[in-house]
């Protein structure tokens, strides 16, 4: 089956929460990769986060987890999740614990260090 | 301050989901880590698994996430949660769901072995 | 920009690779995730392996260089990159070397543990 | 078997290797993860650091291999186990030769990383 | 300056603590890697498990914390260094105490499937 | 059978590439691990980067791979492997093609921030 519809489903999804993602994305990437800008369109958001069978605030804290647990390099991205999740409705507390669960799978220098992570993103909405 | 309830009150959660399970734990490790199953339901079950602020079924699948994201190494213990995951509430599909969004973070065959351990667990409640 | 031909090709490249791949997957895991078998057509195949600008040797052995730098839990899927790699024209010496390569990087049990999926492998096409 | 003297001995090594550490913990944490930082003295320092069965040299020259494995997200927590082992009695030569081992495990970027925080913190000795 | 001795040095503990490990490994890869056996003594055992400034004993205590921290996938590597610790002087309980603490690091999944393989290893030595 | 070329061919290729560059680690490393620039120079580049049976630019575009897929913490070490493909004759597309396809192993962050330095490099050279 063609899922034509990947690509509109997440184009919409991701400038409603990014506007202006897939230019920034193209003008950054498609001169070296062609067609990378409308590729995460239809791949990340189309084919990820808008589908089915997950409420958007399970799916967030869940990729926050993932995040969370890998370690510090994915800094910039477990950042713009927990955004994701505070919009979702998660709480601030419901964050926090769901990082410090991840002491016991990615050990606590991981969970400390998104800890960290997630207390910089409260403070910035806080003075927004 | 100091937490005396932390072993109390994991040993009651432990031994709910799991009937014998710190006696079992003394069995196979006290002998060489003394205290260990102890430390286990304090530790743990006490100051992880039951603490307030996070639902139990979007605590255990976060739990599910971060597990798959992590690799096949983890997978006895994928097993246990995604049961646990189930027993709270989730559906199989919401399983599968936050399993199949870690393809983007802990890549595509970390996602595809975590699926198979969850149909495992699938096929073995099925028939029991 | 709409990649409406990434299911096509990909759906192509994989059956011409593994004839009936897509039913095997929807038999397998569409049941519990809708529509998973030909997103993996369409994403994996489609949006990755199809793509241009890099020939499928040098693709194929960057797979399995990064497999074998993550370590021993990609067991399956680097057996399967190792004979794409083949396929595609590299010798089994090339194989060797490139993971050989990755000891530097993924450390030497994980390189051991490769070289041994790679024996595999090879034995298992000798014997064909 | 409870363990009530694990928050008391923990807070007490703590205290003594950093004074006011869980003040600083709970200013910083509990706001959004209630009774963090005395869980942190009962649980890393009660239940592990205090362990008996191993001398604290090698717990740190332990813990020191196991952070530079695991690459360089750990660093702010592989400074503070360098200097823990080097207050333990370990030699600077005695640090470096754990690190440059972990080179077969973690990779060599991992290791020169990991020897590069080793000469910050023997920088900063020599300085102070 | 050229080590000149690294190969001579490497292949006298090899083969002190593995009779027969160059022409076992000589055997199993030099077909598809030329000079990989000889590699390994020059390297990993010249290069590395006899330099001096590290007595044995913790050398092989730093290996295991960082092989159960990095998590299963090193499993026949670690036990292989559970044993060279033990036959370095290292009781079980250190053992033990090594592989727990890197809870804190590699996680509680990756610290209990390495106490499962130490296990291993003491009941196999207990029975010879 | 001892490689006692390794240092020799090891430290040539390492010297044309980086003039002075055992120098410099020398100054840097030796009086904590004496040794370790020689061991560099015989080790990495004797042992691995001078092997033969495999071409330059696939070694360093495998190389490339495995650190764009461990993720960021191999970032400095990533920058020079990128700038080896280019100058060992791989187009900044193959480049990138190769990091991008790293999405399906080492997750869509790891990929990205391996793409960012990527750029880094490219708009280097292009200022160079």
């Amino acid at each position: 089956m063609n899922d034509s519809d990947a690509y509109t489903r997440g184009k919409a999804m991701a400038e409603a929460t990014n506007p202006g993602i897939e230019d920034a994305l193209a003008v950054r990437y498609d001169a070296i990769l062609p067609g990378f800008s409308s590729s995460m369109m239809e791949v990340a958001f189309g084919h990820y986060y808008t589908r089915e069978g997950l409420d958007d605030k399970t799916r967030y804290l869940a990729t926050v987890a993932a995040l969370a647990a890998l370690g510090g390099q994915t800094g910039p991205q477990l950042k713009v999740h927990i955004k994701n999740a505070l919009r979702s409705g998660a709480s601030q507390r419901e964050v926090a614990e769901v990082i410090n669960q991840m002491a016991l799978y990615g050990g606590f220098p991981a969970m400390i260090n998104a800890l960290n992570a997630a207390i910089e993103v409260f403070e910035a909405e806080a003075a927004a």
